[in-house]
């Protein structure tokens, strides 16, 4: 992440890794204050072992593209709503020049990002990938428990 | 793609998956139109061997969300630029909701969406990731031949 | 709804549609994360009886035109701010393409969504259509109860 | 529609109901140059036996809510793209304060605007249903016939 | 304006009017809800003595225009902010068509709406011209005021 | 106006002053380039007998908040699209602070600044305000015969 | 700064410069309110040996550019969020015509606009730029000492 | 610039640099294709004598932060309009976090980014503060020249 002030929002990402029981490390890595620590970081992050980033900034958002310039190791960016409603940072993160992209989420969607993190992984480890599928269960299991409350509330002319 | 109008855009992710000589299919299928194709073509993907897919629609653009809530393959959505600016196309791929992440790229991002999907298939493949180590050099030296033609440019105060 | 979250908002269209008489039922169903559920209810609507569906959603909102794909009965959207001020679901419900139209009202105007509903129901019911006119007149009478009370507000130079 | 301008646009909406050979008229009255005749339109339509209304209009839209404003009958708004991509008409369309609902569709979506109107008077016409639903089978037919299309569509690696 | 519910952003029009000495009244008039009450205020507006209409309100915000539709006298427009930061009054407001403009001022300026007015009568009442000089020349009392209170800012490096 | 590039658009007010017979002058004053030229213009406009001023101008479009600035006579603001669709000279124009209002049109409006500044003269002109009042009268014939060719148009089930 | 209701923002520029030990003044001047004082205030800054000038404003900001019309002393913006999150002060004051550019910063970036400051005072004071450098070292030291924090946060699986 | 696509927009910021007589350089460097000469260009720019830097880029616009990150000189910004209307490199290079600020100028202003980086030369070079001065004065030649163009429109009631 490109700053402290950001954990709040990450931790959703740092808590579905922790869940799925994906080894990962967090970092705050500013673009802009601290480029050497970026590239050094990044460089590095192939032969360490990294499969996936997750990059996440706020306002003019260049931290994962600047990243994405410096590896082919897949990055998934999340624009963090600090001005504009997000939208300075969603754009600096989407519309990438072809030859770099970045793996765009949701404004602030950090459990997204780790989600999808999961996904590339899975793409080569069948365990993983059924343990995607049973989340995905769960997903809806919580939707089909939400509809049953939603029988409990009451009006006369209401039948479902 | 969500339409055959937006082949021109997505020839672009065919002829780089093509030259990185990775097998790919084509279809197109509507969210809207033929909703139950959409649903064969997602629930049979895994099992056919397919490990990235890339989505592409314009305006309310749900093809991508509707086959992520489908799956738990990568979905990389491309947004096609129909109206507004392709904003409407950019905000209904991005802006998922927890727990069904679509990877975005920028509008018309057809290029970059197969370079992801290289880069998500690479991370399980070696040679693949010597082949996009030596597609990103390539693009450096695009810039640098740019560059060397920019010395050519003549004006009487310009030294470099 | 796509959520239960979504029902401080559509009360409103609750409330109306009792108060209307008009025998409805609820249902938290979320094109993502219960696609399956989302099919069952639609496929299933038009032998059921119902004949107009309200679907409400934030975000990426993509259950209205989900649902619209696969009926012919009218589907009214409800735009839910969630983010970007509501102007994400906006333009994911408003913007579908030829062919599959969502009929969608302003952004939390869930009130608005069920009135449109009973208009729609009002087309081939003469006693419905009375109701509503009679509910028109009520809409008029607050307006000009409340330009009288505007005559209380005392400034030296008011006249009216 | 607001004005004769309108009518390359609106045509797809006239060509859809003459083909699903619904009965309609077409007037252009302008909302701010000739509001006695849209109020004497409006006034009279419900005992004219109009059943639903589609208003059209581009900038500061206001034809299809001051419609609205003086029938319970429903009324489709279309935004006219005039200025500004055609986000003025359509925020002037769709954002209409509580009581007073336009079904907005798409801007420019006259065709989809056409297909509402019939959907509504399908309500109450299942001989209308039964063609809605073939009309929906030949939109999909369109689009499985495009996928055949691609298929030949060729690539040394493109399998499918 | 379009509801009393604007009344809390209006009360300072009404208070510059009345320092102005300007007599005035003022009125809940919905377009969408009192049609006939707009129509039968702005048609007898002119015999009636007005000179001058300012015309609030928010969302879909057609009030402004619909009188402006119906009479020759300036009517000024104020966009009520009610969603959408006021982007939808604010376009609904000033997009008007080539031939029925509105005099639109800034999203909840109502002062400035009465400023307007004033300087409107005062082109023809050169008393009025006078008290809006000294209106003016008050105005920048307050900056220069203002302007010596920085002067007690203090810091080290700070000359000024 | 800001820049003799505005004519095209700004043709449309001289033409419609000049059928109106009101004596008009134009300038091009840049706010930023010849910011002494409008100050004498302004500071002098009142005792040259200039009722009401005209300001166009494009992108950060300062010039007619500037004149507003330096006089009591009404100013009516023309944002001219010349970037970002018109936007921002439309804020730039629009949003001005309290006890400075300009009378803003649509983007491009010259020809309803035209009618808004003869509105204005017209509040104290009763021989102007039948002009207007015939003007008006004018703008709906031409809505009417724009009726009657739409009743031209043929389709099998058109009625109307 | 336009207003002293800019001061909260604008503090963290006059810290910036004092901690830097640049002498600097404050001043309120509003283009519109008064406009002969940002007059007298532009013509005199060269003489009055002012080398940068740093110009706040919201809304339809236009303080810096009038600066900048009066003057070739380097004129920095900072755009103030009043209305619309911003977005129109940052045009108002971004969008300048060719001929006058204003330097403008983020929204609210008041101490983005003294550093800019110093960085063009450093253009020609070797010792200023030492003291830059060492601030950008400083900047560093921050992240660094934030990613150590991180290192603090427990996971099971965080491994760094 | 971010590349060689970006001269025809950039030239007229060469062309200004060449009358001033100012020597210049031009670059293609790429922050996402070429990072490491972006690197080596910046990290050397002061001790080779550079004094200002112009950095333009479209879509999500790097280069112009990531350059500013690496050095004290100061960095103006030229947002490419290449798509979104260049909406997304405006915010990608204006909204730079605390402590790296970016000079920005309008979209595609590259005459003004020139104008703008002679001005800060000028802070610390007298002669240049006068040819600046002369610039200056020959703008308000065009504007007035305009002007008389002007005054040979013809219209019956013009009367300047």
């Amino acid at each position: 992440m490109g700053s402290t002030s950001d954990l709040p929002v990450m931790e959703a990402a740092a808590k579905f890794l922790n869940e799925m029981k994906i080894p990962f490390e967090m970092n705050a890595l500013s673009a802009h204050r601290t480029p050497e620590k970026v590239e050094e970081f990044t460089r590095n992050a192939h032969k360490r072992g990294i499969r996936v980033i997750i990059a996440a900034a706020g306002m003019a958002a260049h931290l994962p593209g600047v990243i994405a310039a410096m590896t082919t190791i897949p990055v998934i960016g999340v624009p963090i709503k600090a001005s504009l409603e997000g939208l300075d940072a969603m754009l600096a993160i989407l519309q990438m020049p072809p030859g770099i992209p970045v793996a765009t989420v949701a404004i602030n969607g950090a459990q997204n990002a780790a989600i999808l993190a999961v996904e590339i992984l899975a793409t080569s480890d069948p365990e993983l990938h059924l343990k995607m599928l049973a989340f995905k269960e769960e997903l809806k299991t919580k939707v089909v428990k939400a509809n049953e409350e939603l029988s409990k509330v009451r009006y006369e002319y209401k039948v479902g």
